[in-house]
């Protein structure tokens, strides 16, 4: 499985707050291993997404920069590949199984004004969708397309608790540690 | 293609504007024809969504309604299958082909507290991955494995502008209408 990364361009302390937090939680949720998260430093966002994993298991971290490009840079020369998702970019289907290749993946996503020199820096533009919607959205399409559905039933070690799922009514929560 | 309608449970002005504009953006890109928004009528929204539709072309519709469970009942009078989102859900690759098999699909999508009765009125309860995040990347996961991709370089009807795409540096809005 890659290892893979998310890097959030572009956070501002309470108006962002739920969007990042969305962004945080579907890197967890799907896959990914770490978000990076390029703005304000932010520590009731990074408490919350701590309080997740102690509770539903894994190892996710968050961390904040106030420098992207050197980000970028330290690890692009770990090997990774950078991807940056944006409607602009080419569309996800073409390029995953080159994609797929990679042992290592910087996922770049955006927020409303993202500068010109992250499309440039990028070893790929890809878009989920050439349509306006939200890099939530994208993360969380690229990375269930990315690992070919592995996490939509996954339970992660270490948790606490995890859910007995239920199609009719409610499902139920269940201590598992 | 299957019909498909979003019903989003919950929304606060102010507060939920972006999270529920997300939402409104992904039922749109990702092939829905419509959003009813539960909560309070948000005409700053509304016309968000109309001004995307106007550019990026497609009919898709945003309305509102105080009264979830009527709208409920009267899609499942038109033949509607409703399906609620939620992580307490069976996994979703389980039931994808039996969805399928539905023409008229009313997707149900929470916010952070959704009533027990939410659960209980719904034909199916399915779960995008089994752990907390966001019901804007529940409803794009699902959309995009309900419409097998079809959504993720489509150019819609009547549009006035769109993207010609680039996976190196930036791709570029050209003029269709």
């Amino acid at each position: 499985m890659q290892e893979t990364i998310v890097l959030r361009y572009g956070h501002r302390i309470a108006r962002d707050f739920r969007v990042t937090s969305h962004c945080a939680l579907v890197a967890r949720a799907f896959g990914a291993k770490k978000i990076i998260i390029c703005g304000a430093e932010d520590p009731a966002l990074a408490k919350r997404a701590e309080k997740i994993s102690k509770h539903w298991g894994g190892s996710f971290q968050v961390s904040f920069t106030d420098q992207w490009r050197r980000e970028i840079e330290k690890y692009r020369s770990e090997g990774f590949k950078i991807i940056h998702l944006t409607m602009y970019g080419v569309p996800v289907t073409k390029k995953m199984k080159q994609i797929q290749k990679n042992k290592k993946l910087l996922i770049v996503i955006g927020s409303q004004k993202v500068e010109r020199a992250v499309y440039d820096t990028a070893d790929l533009n890809i878009s989920i969708t050439l349509q306006p919607h939200s890099e939530i959205a994208a993360l969380a399409v690229f990375l269930d397309r990315l690992f070919e559905g592995k996490f939509l039933s996954k339970e992660f070690k270490n948790s606490k608790i995890a859910i007995s799922p239920k199609e009719k009514g409610k499902g139920v929560l269940r201590q598992t540690g």
